[in-house]
């Protein structure tokens, strides 16, 4: 699935319509605050608010309703350590068909309650990524079920790209965004949509330190192979993915590293100052504009929020 | 102050118009397991996301820029250690005019920090109301400030109507709104203006068990006298106004009471499932919804989420 094409724009845009009944178009927020301490216009795109509780459900979505009847049948198969999953299964319940989720042993307690809770069907398997793909081959050939890749899969894509679509068009015009960078899907969906919209709007990305992959890989010039994660941002634990490099390359992302305390820190400035819930790995991009201040300095800023998917009873402060 | 006029249904109007270039027109979210639990369709308007992170601030912006040049020019004055100090502050700032807050020593510092940040001048003095209304009285002689009550105030009244307004025209319509019930100053302005707009509108009232004078007003047929209050709601510790008590009996306003316990349940619910930030006070209303779902079974209903100022450091969970 890594070699999965790119979305083009006008793909992105059909997924903005085929998803527009289901989805939510969360809200963007503002706040003087932050701004101050940034010294730049942010617009927070609040995907925390989001079906599920993340951007997720609408790469899923955009998935799910992309396949014709006969192939819908069988349902849907994923491997995911949280959002997607629960994203997938909801999706999956908005056209009736059934969702398989492999989901790895160190998932967050609460993601896996609200996945099942969705009406997903759990197939659990070790923590690494070669694990987990074994396992979604071994559930997609015991049930005909289809594929849906978190990231590497040319409709997901599309779907997440749908997020900055909306932000432009609600925060009236942008000089850049970030967003989180993980497995990629995010980050590739809203290059392609953001440039498509205007070639100008930089794009960038937030990564934790403890899993600086796609910041290595484009330093090398080329795709660092697997590591071992070691951050607080469970949602940013994966390896970008091949064709997920590519639209970084191609659109001249620039990739911000942060700790994990920068992270918490940021994390706790947009509960006390947004009065949201967000999850660490949404946190990332707005610890990147703080660390960078030269960088953003006096510009308009689209940050998109990821997701708000967290034990309240495990909070990191 | 407590004998100020109830605002007229024009008035809310006036204040909705007053207010727009100033305040956050803020989202309304939906939650298909909320709704669920609830067995009603639940509209959940977030002034928590409101400037200053609560509704207050409708009501001081409306005050603010009630007055006339000459008047404005000596600033306003209240007393108020919580959200309505921060939100007059706030509202001040907006014309440019000088806030007078006035408040007890035993404040919390960090409340205070933020009062100071959004431009007011504070005046302390002992932690007894009648030190209070003094020192506010000394103030306003001594610098020829307007007093702002926190609820007990015509304008005040007109402003925290004005969210319901927008409630009702972002959900399209609704068959019942409950808000919390503290001095009561927003359901007097929600009454006024949801029966100015629609007069079969059931409007419901939220009140801690520990701090239940307006329910045990009601049931007497006359306002009790102050009582020491008990209850994690630090927004609703105070006793009902007597014009606002007027008001809960003129509109029928049904008031339900609930346990702190029940306010904790229900403000993790409203943090795990909306990924919004709400305070205890927030949380009364949709305790009370659960707790009599005869009462509002298969109803569209709005709930007023009052704030989200609480200590990260001292979640009650």
């Amino acid at each position: 699935m890594n070699r999965a094409a790119l979305p083009t724009f006008a793909q992105v845009q059909e997924a903005a319509a085929r998803i527009a009944p289901y989805a939510v178009k969360t809200p963007v927020l503002r706040n003087t605050t932050l701004n101050a301490l940034a010294g730049a216009d942010l617009y927070f795109k609040c995907e925390n608010l989001q079906r599920g509780g993340a951007f997720k459900f609408r790469g899923a979505c955009n998935a799910v309703w992309s396949m014709d009847d006969a192939m819908a049948t069988s349902g849907v198969v994923t491997h995911s350590s949280g959002n997607h999953g629960n994203a997938l299964a909801l999706a999956a319940a908005t056209r009736g068909i059934p969702a398989h989720v492999v989901v790895p042993e160190d998932a967050v307690r609460t993601k896996l309650e609200a996945i099942e809770r969705a009406g997903a069907i759990l197939h659990r398997c070790v923590a690494t990524q070669a694990a987990r793909e074994a396992k979604a081959d071994e559930v997609q050939r015991a049930t005909g079920a289809e594929l849906v890749h978190p990231f590497s899969d040319t409709r997901v894509m599309a779907g997440q790209g749908t997020a900055v679509l909306e932000l432009l068009e609600q925060s009236g015009g942008l000089d850049a965004v970030i967003t989180p960078v993980g497995g990629g899907g995010l980050i590739a969906g809203t290059a392609i949509a953001a440039h498509g919209v205007a070639p100008q709007i930089e794009v960038h990305g937030a990564e934790p330190a403890g899993a600086d992959d796609a910041a290595r890989s484009l330093a090398q010039g080329q795709r660092v192979g697997p590591f071992t994660p070691d951050t607080i941002c469970d949602g940013l634990r994966t390896l970008i993915g091949e064709t997920n490099f590519e639209a970084l390359r191609m659109h001249r992302v620039e990739v911000t590293t942060v700790s994990d305390d920068e992270v918490v820190a940021a994390m706790r400035l947009l509960w006390n100052e947004l009065k949201i819930v967000v999850e660490p790995s949404s946190a990332t991009v707005l610890a990147a504009v703080l660390k960078r201040p030269e960088r953003f300095k006096g510009k308009r800023v689209g940050l998109i929020l990821t997701g708000g998917n967290v034990d309240l009873d495990a909070l990191p402060w």
